[in-house]
């Protein structure tokens, strides 16, 4: 049997030893890093947090000691003085009274659902102490400390993707949708650029050896570099008036966005504001994993190069939000080549990583360094944070994760698998020139321009993009404390296997299990009906899903009502998640996201062709499994034998409910459909 | 003499009483409101402080009682628990040192600079408590209780305008320049409806009494109507595939964007953004007083109209960013009311009135109506808010505000003079039919298209636009805490006279008093060197533009070095913020964004004309005066000493370190200028 509690607990005495204390950050104990689910770490996130107010009351009062009070004890005295604190006060018993009443428990490990989970006390108290000081990183003028965390933040995840950190360039954004936006920005008005040069006359003379085909697909290195040319003449304002930016969108210049047919809605929100139309987006068709198939985007690829139709870019996902697939980016990439190489054709490649980019942590040893593919499960059982049975990832997970080097910009979620309170979301790009083609000023905070002096900011680039950050970025104003959260958790956490790569392989850990269990579940008999829970087997990374099929029940609507019936029962549908025992979140895996892909899943169910045919779209439980506390063997039977009793209650309260309604229990299902 | 203390400490001896004992809210003391500069609150903000976490701390250990500890407090006891605890205390300790170190002193007095100042206690505990539940008010599933806070304070601001809450919709965005975008987005895409529905053969028959040049020029509460009937035949989605949301941008359908020739940065990027193209925007010059100057919008407009170029937006702004003018709303109006009448022709109108939106408040009564002009004065002070000799606003900024009711769509920043820490923008649109098309979905958050169940979320639009945020907005994933921030703020302070009204007439009776000050402050000598202040007159809001010259300097160049040397002193940039005794910020009134106008300053501090023709721009000393705690006359004139000591030891600072630097006391300006 494995032990994995005692590896755990005792890996000093074990033979990792030798490994782990080479490096500090192995001593990291993941439960020591969340309040916990009883709030374990009460006493030291109290202290904590009046520490960060501590600080912050003393500096304002340590400000300019001798200046008179503006506001005296005498003052504090008056009557309608304690009714506005009592009012505050009563506002607040308000605010905790709805918190507690409706709020979803996402620090329980009861709580699998959407992709949250209890979130890392050291950003939440990093947040706090900073918001204090409210600073704004949007100008450096008005966030000194903070603008420097969050590039250091930034960079922090462009060296874990492997990105050359003196070239690369990340930054916090409000989320992934904006770090999204902000990558298909940046290719667009690439796109164009090529064309504005040779529309000029002072430069045209750059690219007067490529033809319109060539200009309209070349490589994003390439264009870079006569970002560099133009800014050597100083001529690069205004071409950049003559892109895309000055003249306004032509969809036909533009080209093709490809995107996985899954589309997350940003992209259709993106290719709406952007102004290219969603009728521009090629969906690229998902294999039986719902990864982007190869082999279709490859043939849809190669088509648009030989019929001459450009790419705007392709977008690969790294984690999709339904099922956690993640794209071959290496296939992504090679294909690139191909076309580069056998017809002097190129594109942008963005990768929304916004869910399991964090997870690259997992495949980089203490020096940030990936471990070889074949050494890599026994570095994580040496490193204590995968027993011997589990490994990850399968070899094409993995093989996507390390050619992310080679993409042009990729999305990262902090809010998510960065285990960081919302909002935070971030991008990275490969080549920080790149930020030349959105770079805009405001006087009143940046003074790039600043004509009195010589060796103010606006000479030198690099200066200009620490210091102004609302510049470069689409966004304006935004908090500082969102890079302070961040900054602290990356420096808490290394992105290494000792540090993300600890926390994340827990929750992976857990998701395996929890999908074995799931598979050899004996099935549940409720009255006359009996249930057996199907998986979706073999996940990418740690988001399971999943549903209950009635046994006997060949109807695949009747299916879909099921399940759709039991998540209502575990969310707060039913009344206060507080109460549920087991709360889940679900999606529909239908045919105009996924062509037929979700009929695999549905004959596993046991469903025939024709009744996917007739239905065309299945309903599943869906579970992102992000709980550090389930890595425990002990802790993890505990719940699972817990799940399953609650599993038949909700399955008894399902089939009650309805017989109550209807009052009999054989109209499981027809009452939900016309 | 003026007894704004007297008045103020004992207002309810005084006649005012009458007035405000109506409601419980003209008990508001500004003092309270906030930790104050020298924490004078600090008992107040700890105590809720640790309410806040207590709560929550009980939150989780109430959750399922039953449930078996997962960290027991013999793990807690393990060595490498403690190290991660005294590891993560570390790096806050480090964190807390950065902060104390290069902050910035927003809190204080002594800095008047950006748009910052102290931010209210009630919504910095707000915040920390819902933080610490981490709902995300993408979707309704993961934020119950915050998005209907996010939602209720947006109908706040909605209602504050003057919009009909039972049409309007408002919510919070990451920032201004988002809620910008936001706007400019629905501008744009309303746009290009008219056309589609032309050219659909099922839908052409709504429009067929229209010529091309009225297609392109439709009032927008019409085309908003034809969103109704096409829903109606259930054709819309159908329909908004052929906007430019489908087919991409043309921009010369589009029409061109005006804004106001100061044009905020934010405009340039959303030009570029959403594929509009710089160059379609049409500058709308300034007047002397910085506003949009009526005449050139009217004429500039006309000839347009008259040409058959029509008219994407036009752009007006309440407070611009570098002097707080407010544009002349009710002029906007009445010329697109004019438009329509003479021309048949019609455009949309979007303020940005991220800076002084909040200040509608002060024109509202305490049931939040408008207070007739002439009224005003006595009753800002039977409310002890506004002192004899000094009223707000002029005539002509009232009916702008009062004009806010007609616009399409209005940004306003809570956490510019909303006093919200960052980040907290608004977007408030009056007619939220208009959200259709932009709206998306993510079937995994939403199931809009739930297909198993009539009655759910999707068939009604006021039940989704409720549920799910993320598909009717720019954004995705958003923090639910900013809701419960911005909630409990409006809550304390009601959007009116009595409640943000108070605080905001705090600051602009400070930025009066500070104007008087310095208009008549004498010349101050240092050596054989004379200075005198200057003021730019009679700002619109409480935004201060001030410089120094010295007498007997007649170049403009000098006079703008000697500008920005000062406020290098009085910034981050000589040395630790903490230490200065006085922080403001600056800008560069330019030709380029201006025109002439800047002139008019330069002319009344003492320039020619031909100085000004030769440099063209003038470096001005830029004060955002948000303080509460000097509208207290005696405190007033405290600090006021207090600065008048400060700006003749930084003149001397600045005079002797360029005698130090050149030996020469009069070489003042030689050094900076080539």
């Amino acid at each position: 049997m494995y032990e994995f509690k005692i590896h755990y607990r005792h890996k000093k005495q074990l033979k990792g030893y030798v490994v782990m204390a080479k490096s500090l950050h192995t001593n990291l104990n993941v439960n020591a890093l969340f309040l916990g689910p009883k709030s374990e770490n009460a006493v030291f996130f109290r202290e904590m947090m009046d520490y960060a107010v501590s600080e912050h009351i003393h500096w304002r009062s340590g400000f300019h000691p001798g200046d008179a009070a503006l506001i005296t004890s005498m003052d504090r005295h008056e009557h309608d003085y304690r009714e506005t604190l009592y009012r505050t006060e009563g506002i607040l018993n308000q605010l905790s009274a709805k918190l507690k009443n409706t709020s979803i428990p996402f620090f329980s490990p009861r709580y699998l659902g959407h992709i949250n989970s209890d979130t890392l006390m050291v950003s939440n108290l990093a947040y706090v102490m900073a918001m204090m000081y409210n600073p704004n990183n949007c100008a450096y003028e008005a966030s000194p400390t903070t603008t420097e965390l969050e590039l250091e933040s930034g960079l922090d995840l462009c060296r874990m993707f492997g990105y050359n950190p003196q070239k690369a360039w990340g930054h916090i954004t409000s989320g992934g949708t904006v770090a999204n936006y902000e990558g298909l920005w940046v290719a667009r008005n690439l796109k164009t650029l090529p064309f504005a040069i040779s529309q000029h006359p002072d430069t045209k003379d750059l690219v007067s050896d490529k033809t319109d085909q060539q200009l309209k697909n070349m490589p994003t290195a390439e264009i870079l570099d006569l970002i560099s040319k133009l800014q050597e003449r100083g001529i690069f304002d205004e071409i950049r008036d003559i892109t895309c930016r000055g003249t306004g969108v032509k969809p036909e210049i533009l080209g093709k966005l490809l995107v996985p047919q899954s589309k997350h809605y940003s992209w259709m929100k993106a290719a709406d504001i952007f102004g290219i139309g969603q009728e521009n987006i090629i969906p690229l068709p998902v294999n039986e994993n719902y990864q982007t198939d190869v082999d279709h985007m490859r043939k849809i690829t190669l088509d648009l190069i030989e019929k001459g139709e450009s790419i705007l870019a392709m977008i690969a996902v790294v984690g999709t939000t339904e099922v956690g697939a993640i794209d071959r980016i290496d296939e992504a990439v090679a294909l690139r080549k191909e076309c580069e190489e056998r017809y002097g054709k190129s594109f942008y490649i963005h990768v929304d990583a916004a869910y399991a980019g964090y997870a690259c942590a997992m495949l980089l040893n203490e020096q940030g360094e990936f471990v070889e593919y074949n050494d890599l499960a026994n570095y994580h059982r040496s490193m204590g944070i995968m027993p011997e049975n589990i490994s990850w990832p399968k070899l094409e997970v993995y093989q996507s994760f390390k050619a992310l080097k080679e993409v042009d910009s990729i999305t990262v979620d902090p809010h998510k698998v960065g285990f960081i309170q919302y909002s935070a979301g971030a991008i990275c790009m490969k080549d920080k020139r790149i930020l030349s083609l959105i770079s805009s000023r405001a006087a009143y905070v940046f003074q790039e321009n600043d004509p009195f002096e010589e060796n103010n900011f606006g000479t030198n680039t690099e200066i200009n993009n620490r210091k102004m950050l609302g510049s470069s970025i689409m966004e304006g104003s935004k908090a500082g404390a969102t890079a302070a959260a961040l900054w602290a958790a990356h420096r808490l956490l290394p992105l290494n296997v000792s540090g993300y790569g600890k926390v994340i392989a827990a929750g992976i850990v857990t998701a395996q299990k929890l999908l074995n269990k799931l598979a050899n579940m004996p099935s549940i008999e409720v009255g006359k009906h009996r249930f057996k829970a199907h998986i979706m087997s073999s996940p990418d990374f740690h988001m399971i899903n999943f549903t209950f099929k009635e046994i006997g029940n060949d109807n695949l609507a009747n299916h879909n009502v099921l399940n759709k019936r039991l998540y209502e029962l575990c969310s707060y549908a039913v009344g206060r998640a507080y109460t549920n025992d087991f709360l889940t979140s679900s999606t529909i895996l239908d045919y105009k996201e996924y062509g037929n892909t979700p009929w695999y899943y549905a004959e596993k169910c046991g469903f025939s062709r024709s009744e996917w045919e007739k239905v065309r779209c299945i309903y599943v439980l869906r579970a992102a499994v992000m709980t550090y506390c389930l890595r425990d063997e002990e802790n993890f039977e505990e719940y699972w034998q817990q799940l399953q009793v609650t599993f038949i209650k909700k399955l008894n309260q399902l089939v009650d409910q309805e017989a109550k309604k209807f009052r009999l229990a054989s109209n499981l299902y027809e009452p939900f459909i016309g």
